[in-house]
């Protein structure tokens, strides 16, 4: 009997994880032959685990398609996390009977680090209880932080919306410097890495234009020297455009977003770096200031989505099932750099053990010998990734989205699963 | 002997100012006979009082086009309000003797009520003194606050902007509220009125999806009702999603952003409006929330500016100059609307001095009885603005923008003009 595959969503969502969704059940519908339906759990695994699953099966060819130009998680994403292994068998258990029941042969997941090392746990603990279960991991992030593969969908798509931003914002802050704002301050995401800061170095192609200064994780935040360089570049240009990471630390080692203040009724401040660099100049230099707080804009900006990034969401979808249909199991697809210019890739595949709960950080070469930059090495790897535009159709000046059925495939196991 | 034209840029810049330059600088050209040569300011009225001037008849045609699809003020711009005639007649008496130096018969003033104030006040100052200048406004604020115009240019693209991202957050944030952020605020321009808080409501035709509460200016803020409707939203639709206005106020009429805090030094914090409504869903609500602070990025963001909006920027460019060479003086082009839908629209004018320093508030009937959205009403004034994409060209991934000479004219004043 042909065997349904699971598919979900982990973690925070991308302005693409949607269309590696499309190749997932494009390719699935194309080898019906092996693959029966494709079930998409709500909100990520917890869809698998209380068996509150979606039959995409449902969904016309039309609406499927659509999903490569609708940004967010079509069908709920989750931060929940599998607990380990040995501490608590029950969840793994659960959802093992859940595949059971459903008669569920691939379980695709996708999502970043955590997701991989929970595709990996099913794949161990399918084996051990002898249930066949092939796993693949769909790597997604705008944190670019996965290893063994030249980006992670998602990525490339925050760093154009940061690149085109800062480039844009950049011309406004310029043109206004002259008796008004003379320092913007666009703060991005990225906690652990400076992937996404770095992109903001795409804008121009020299330090006399936005931005001027960029603020990574990477590099201790010594205020003395980011002072100077304001200065200088306000001397200079007229202006200084500043690209600061959320994950910006101090010499201790104490995330800048986290420093300092407390309001009136000795509540925390809850505003984040950009807010305290800003009081950082305002108190030192005195110059004028605007800041911007991307958050969740820059990884949801589907309208201005980088063509290579939804090209390459969707093919590691279409290779999961094709890993799957091979015979790999417990695999990642990964994106192979061929060229640099003409960018060339091609898709591969690593085992998820050796993905799992790593981080690839932003190489030292990337960033320029004072901190404050990008370097020509960091361009020829970018510069790939953010390339070619792909906009999605408008209906009334907005863009349209995939509106799915969402069928629910019917409950089959009489026990309720308790969530911990 | 053909006289000059002087052009400069005044106040807060837009994704499309540089398009009625375009317009401008274009429709000069197309009338040589009649116009020499455009200068152009170099931050705004500042150029022409201390005689810093460009040359744009030095800019090929090519560049000049680009404008179209170049953000922020290209020339420069400037918050600079030039003082009452009774009071400081020397500022009016220095832009005359500059005119007159060069032989500048055209005043083109590219900017919101202010400007439109100071073009009246030259030409009144040009009759007093015999100078015959013949003097131009031209209308440009996201705000979109000026009197007797369908619209301002400026204000479509921002609004665009601001609908784009809160659909496509809203499907961010959808996504992640199972077990995540279930509150999302978007903070906006409009320190006056609520027309780039209102366009937020565009972003869906349902208060089922995002955004499911707006805070206009309009409306004082009533804390009581407002977490009564987060709270109905969440239980509801899973989440909620909130645009704020920075103009936003309380009963007592004092803006949100002002309210309550000072760090730890009794700084006032330098935190806006977003943090606030934050702060009191947390302490109340106790939700997981995100906020974004759009800032420059909303009336900078070229890469989706609305094709009316463009088209409109350009077309009072364009009329300007024909209303200048038809003998019209201290007028300013209006965009005049036909008809809703399809919409329809054409150029017409309106004396300086019945627009000067007036504000268009929006009308109560645009925002919902409860106060936390937007009508039919606003819905059809609204989309037919947000209409269209008109995309810039880009070279590896990144907007192409005009890079312009900026050949200086000859200064021919000996004296300098200090400014006060």
């Amino acid at each position: 009997m042909k065997k349904n595959a699971f598919y979900a969503q982990s973690g925070g969502v991308t302005s693409v994880i949607n269309a590696s969704a499309c190749g997932v059940i494009e390719a699935a519908r194309k080898h019906k032959d092996k693959i029966n339906k494709v079930y998409a759990g709500r909100n990520g695994i917890l869809g698998a685990l209380i068996e509150d699953m979606t039959d995409t099966s449902r969904e016309t060819s039309k609406t499927i398609a659509q999903l490569l130009h609708t940004p967010g998680g079509v069908f709920g994403s989750a931060r929940f996390k599998l607990q380990d292994l040995r501490k608590n068998k029950d969840e793994y258990h659960r959802l093992i009977q859940v595949f059971k029941k459903h008669n569920i042969g691939y379980f695709f997941y996708n999502g970043g680090g955590d997701s991989m090392d929970t595709a990996h746990k099913v794949s161990l603990i399918g084996k051990k209880v002898g249930f066949p279960i092939v796993c693949i991991g769909i790597p997604k992030t705008v944190d670019n932080d996965l290893p063994f593969t030249d980006t992670c969908p998602g990525f490339g798509s925050a760093a154009k919306y940061i690149a085109v931003s800062t480039k844009e914002a950049g011309l406004d802050v310029a043109s206004m410097a002259k008796t008004s704002t003379k320092v913007f301050i666009l703060e991005v995401m990225g906690r652990h890495a400076g992937w996404l800061a770095a992109a903001g170095g795409l804008a121009n192609e020299t330090r006399k234009k936005a931005p001027q200064i960029i603020l990574f994780p990477e590099i201790p935040f010594d205020k003395k020297e980011f002072l100077k360089e304001v200065n200088k570049s306000v001397k200079n240009n007229g202006y200084c455009v500043i690209v600061v990471s959320e994950g910006a630390k101090n010499k201790k080692g104490k995330f800048l977003a986290e420093i300092g203040t407390t309001d009136a009724f000795g509540h925390s401040q809850l505003g984040g770096v950009a807010i305290n660099i800003a009081d950082i100049i305002k108190n030192n230099l005195g110059y004028k200031y605007h800041y911007a707080i991307a958050d969740y804009l820059q990884r949801s900006a589907r309208h201005i989505s980088s063509k290579t990034d939804v090209e390459q969401a969707y093919q590691v979808g279409k290779k999961a099932v094709e890993l799957a249909l091979e015979g790999r199991n417990s695999v990642m697809p990964t994106i192979i750099r061929k060229n640099d210019s003409p960018y060339k890739w091609t898709t591969g595949y690593i085992e998820l053990n050796k993905v799992a709960n790593k981080e690839r950080m932003m190489p030292r070469k990337f960033i320029s010998t004072d901190g404050f930059h990008i370097t020509a090495a960091c361009r020829r790897y970018m510069v790939p990734l953010i390339n070619g535009e792909d906009y999605p159709p408008y209906k009334n000046g907005i863009p349209i989205t995939a509106k799915l059925k969402n069928i629910p495939v019917d409950r089959m196991l009489k026990e309720k699963f308790m969530i911990k």
